[in-house]
């Protein structure tokens, strides 16, 4: 690795003229003062900002020509190390990470600001040596997709690798993901290998790894600590708690939301607290009860995605949603208000959804909170009509469900046994 | 009134035997000790409750197989005033309450279990007579249906309703609403009737009032106030602000949303705080910029539904909206994931949409946060077939004022000038 890897022109210049190389350890005097390791940069063009690794794990990037001073107070490590040359301690728990694309495996082109995904595993890896001293990690490319690109067909991808998993000797697997669609990604293999006999980690971050700023390294070394210390079953989403570095939050596949469109802490816990927080270098557990409702593993590796998700609101057109049968859609998950209600012009386009055999769902885009259908006349008619009411159930959650038990059933009545019972925790009850 | 309306069978005897009277001020031992005055009730078939109106304003509802004690402490009042009998202060401020149903116009049936919209707007005025002492109250009853049955006709029959009023002599107007769809109500008024010149309060109840732990009352009093004292223009939703009754928030409308399915501090406002807080009687403004962008009254009292709001996710299948531009739909609103996007399996459906001349704006279900459709590939080539960013509107909102800019238009430019025009505050800057 070249010492000033990524650095060009002025900037070049700089670090030569104040005898830095990457991989030492500096302290930089600029609005702040910061100590931390010189990272490479992968990124051209941008001959601005250097970016350095704090203690913590977190990268930032500070402008050049705001910087006052800037000393090296260690040597420079004998380099920044490879994923080939890090030697494994045997002694350390075996983990497996799998990257499908997305923040957290992507680099910035700064000539165009646009992102691409493009780091290999690998790379991540390589990025974050402080893996290597938590866990053995082999890592692997699965697919390079930004997440809003994932289709059902790559959940059930991931969830046969990771079924493959299944009587292997790690402690653990972290799946890199795209933070999009990272939920509903959790959700479907939290139904698909219900029992899996290790923890699965989603990681996902919201600014990329060479970026001023990003949370992909915390996530990622969070993550790597949490598989191998939390001693649990199940798949959970992890990511920073807030917008501070302080705490990184573990949440159940089946109970959390991406409800922010930017924010580090974007996903939280619907309805309450997440599983872990992992703050302090101390797992802390919140959950109640155990993610798996069955210790037994029972992969159901199936689903058909012809399921309808239906917001309703004020002026929906049944006819939007009236030739789904005609189609080959097996369900529609509703949206309701409230409680669980859809208007009454809605009524005659479910009652021949439910003549032609559609499962049907009521869940409420209120998101917090449970249904509960018995309370106003609205809800008692639709519960005539043949909907099933899905308690707090996420919406997102309950429509891949849905796809799930579709694909794992031959009727609507074996999607509403599947529906109702509580597979991975996506009924809570705190 | 009679003395002891509403209550029968044994809970009758048992007012009786206590020398109780509706109206009596008393002093009820049960697991804790309360004073208020008894309520008349509406209902029939329950006989296990008295309530009580605290101080607060706030009914409650005590177990009478609970109370250990129960002294009268005050004389009883009058009688409960009814709206006739109110004599009218000619020295208040004059305000105009508007019911349209919903739980806060509700009746329990205890029978059944069931609520169902029934109370008049004098009978809600004469069940909180505290109103009386702020102000004037002319009510009327404009429909009474539950809001997940209001359609875009019943906005524009309220606008209209409202319109009529915009030179009478009313400090403000109240409207009791179901909460339901309170929010797509209260975005249409706003973009329907821009720079109305007196402020507009929505009110509803997540619990009904006659019902133990209502907000009703607290809800329409502290609205009272606020039309009378606060002397600001717009239209806002006012209830809770959590589950205690120690702050009411007023939320711009065109920035709330419904986040809860049952608690009484459902109500929010999404990435800010509510334009005022009403606590201790003071009314705390936080809003930094006024609602309305135009001083000017600019009634615009069109619409046209016929806009679908598309919540794009994995295995979503394009089919579903391929026919929209045949049904004469005007615009797509998306609900996209995280900044703005959708899988690139949509594009075509969409490149025809656009050529169908329909305008197509992206929000993001993430429902907090901006959408930003330049950093990733995927916003770049959604911008590229032709979707507008709609910045931080909500997604409710903004499917509202496309149905208002489609009924106010004639062809997608127009419909994109409304759309990105801040009219109301539906986008935030805060």
């Amino acid at each position: 690795m070249s010492e000033h890897k990524g650095y060009k022109g002025k900037i070049h210049d700089f670090l030569i003229s104040n005898k830095i190389k990457v991989g030492d350890l500096v302290k930089v005097t600029s609005e702040l003062t910061y100590s931390g390791i010189l990272m490479p940069r992968y990124e051209s063009g941008d001959e601005n900002h250097i970016v350095l690794k704090l203690k913590s794990g977190y990268n930032i990037g500070i402008e050049v020509e705001k910087i006052e001073k800037i000393e090296k107070i260690g040597e420079g490590q004998s380099k920044i190390e490879s994923s080939e040359t890090i030697e494994k301690d045997e002694k350390l728990p075996k983990i497996l990470l799998l990257s499908t694309g997305g923040t957290i495996a992507s680099k910035v082109d700064y000539r165009t600001g646009a992102v691409t995904p493009a780091l290999s595993a690998s790379e991540l890896y390589e990025a974050v040596p402080e893996i290597a001293k938590i866990a053995n990690v082999d890592a692997e490319v699965l697919f390079s997709e930004y997440s809003e690109n994932l289709q059902p067909q790559h959940w059930l991808e991931i969830a046969k690798k990771l079924d493959s998993m299944a009587e292997s000797d790690y402690t653990g697997i972290i799946i890199a993901h795209g933070t999009d669609t990272m939920h509903y990604t959790s959700s479907f293999l939290s139904f698909a290998l219900s029992g899996f006999p290790i923890p699965i980690a989603l990681v996902g971050s919201q600014r990329s790894s060479d970026r001023p700023s990003s949370d992909a390294a915390l996530n990622l070394i969070t993550a790597t600590k949490f598989l191998t210390e939390s001693k649990t079953k199940g798949i959970y989403v992890i990511m920073h708690n807030d917008s501070n570095d302080d705490a990184i939050a573990c949440h159940k596949g089946t109970r959390v939301r991406k409800n922010h469109t930017s924010k580090r802490g974007a996903f939280e816990t619907v309805g309450g607290n997440p599983a872990f927080i992992i703050s302090d270098d101390k797992i802390l557990k919140n959950m109640n009860e155990e993610f798996f409702k069955s210790d037994k593993y029972e992969p159901k590796l199936d689903l058909d995605s012809k399921v309808a998700l239906v917001k309703y609101h004020p002026g929906y057109d049944p006819r939007q949603i009236k030739d789904l049968a005609d189609l080959g859609f097996g369900a529609i998950i509703f949206e309701g208000t409230g409680l669980g209600h859809v208007g009454n012009t809605m009524y005659e386009v479910i009652k021949n959804a439910k003549e032609q055999g559609l499962f049907l769902g009521m869940t409420s885009q209120c998101i917090d909170g449970r249904v509960s259908m018995t309370v106003y006349d609205s809800g008692r008619d639709l519960l005539e009509l043949g909907i099933v009411p899905l308690e707090n159930m996420i919406p997102e959650t309950a429509l891949v469900k849905a796809m799930w038990a579709y694909g794992n059933s031959s009727n609507a009545d074996e999607i509403k046994e599947l529906m109702l019972r509580n597979i991975a925790s996506e009924f809570s009850f705190e």
